[in-house]
């Protein structure tokens, strides 16, 4: 098994297929990880994601520096990494965030009807208790495994 | 899709169960999260792992505080998720860490026998710059979803 870095490009193959993340933040030198659906916008350069308010969300307020690793895995021989250095920003419902929370909504609805629902309210407001937010990527790095043999 | 609260018994069973964990560290209130196998042993309430000497174990070893997550994923309605918290320790070559340092490659070897390969020159220490460590674990919680109709 060799282990190739990934290119920016391949990087963003990766985060572009992916729908589960797991976010990393940290608090007073403590660290926190958690999945977390996402999807990846290309042309903002930034991950969106919705999460109800709890530690995760109190702590990235305090400290927005997170990482976020993203995989694909096929098996244990094939499988590729991306992890991403950021900063959260949420989302609010002000009107200056309208088109960006828009913008977020139409790429949850995009990827796949199961994340509608959640889209609905999030839409709606209806949950005061949730919040979307994105992740700009800062800097990424990625490595996939190749086998040597290829028959 | 119902999600509940797992008990310390459901977490360590997701934990004996599982062969990949995310581990985050963190220095100066940046976060860090990559991928990492693992095995748990009930024993010593620990992860045991091992890793190229590089910017996950220098962290670690700045600032010993980590965070573990551990999924069991069948599907997106059918999941179990563990996130510990702990303490980085690494095991060195020394006479004293002999006996935990057979522990972790007796566990390494008894899960799978593609750890051999590792595990055997863990055990010679022909490579000076792979490091055996261990995540002490001073908490865990986990949640599991359930379907709300089982037929």
């Amino acid at each position: 098994m060799i282990i190739h870095e990934l290119t920016p490009a391949d990087c963003a193959e990766v985060l572009s297929r992916g729908s589960v993340a797991r976010l990393a933040c940290c608090r007073m030198n403590q660290p926190y990880v958690v999945p977390v659906s996402f999807v990846y916008d290309p042309r903002q350069v930034c991950l969106f994601s919705f999460s109800a308010i709890g530690k995760k969300v109190e702590w990235m307020r305090t400290n927005p520096s997170v990482c976020v690793e993203v995989e694909d895995f096929e098996d244990r021989f094939n499988w590729a990494t991306v992890v991403v250095f950021g900063r959260y920003d949420e989302i609010g419902d002000a009107p200056k965030h309208q088109e960006l929370r828009q913008r977020a909504l139409h790429l949850f609805s995009e990827r796949s009807r199961w994340w509608l629902p959640g889209a609905a309210k999030l839409g709606a407001s209806e949950h005061q208790n949730v919040v979307v937010y994105r992740i700009h990527i800062d800097s990424m790095t990625g490595r996939r495994t190749t086998r040597p043999e290829t028959t």
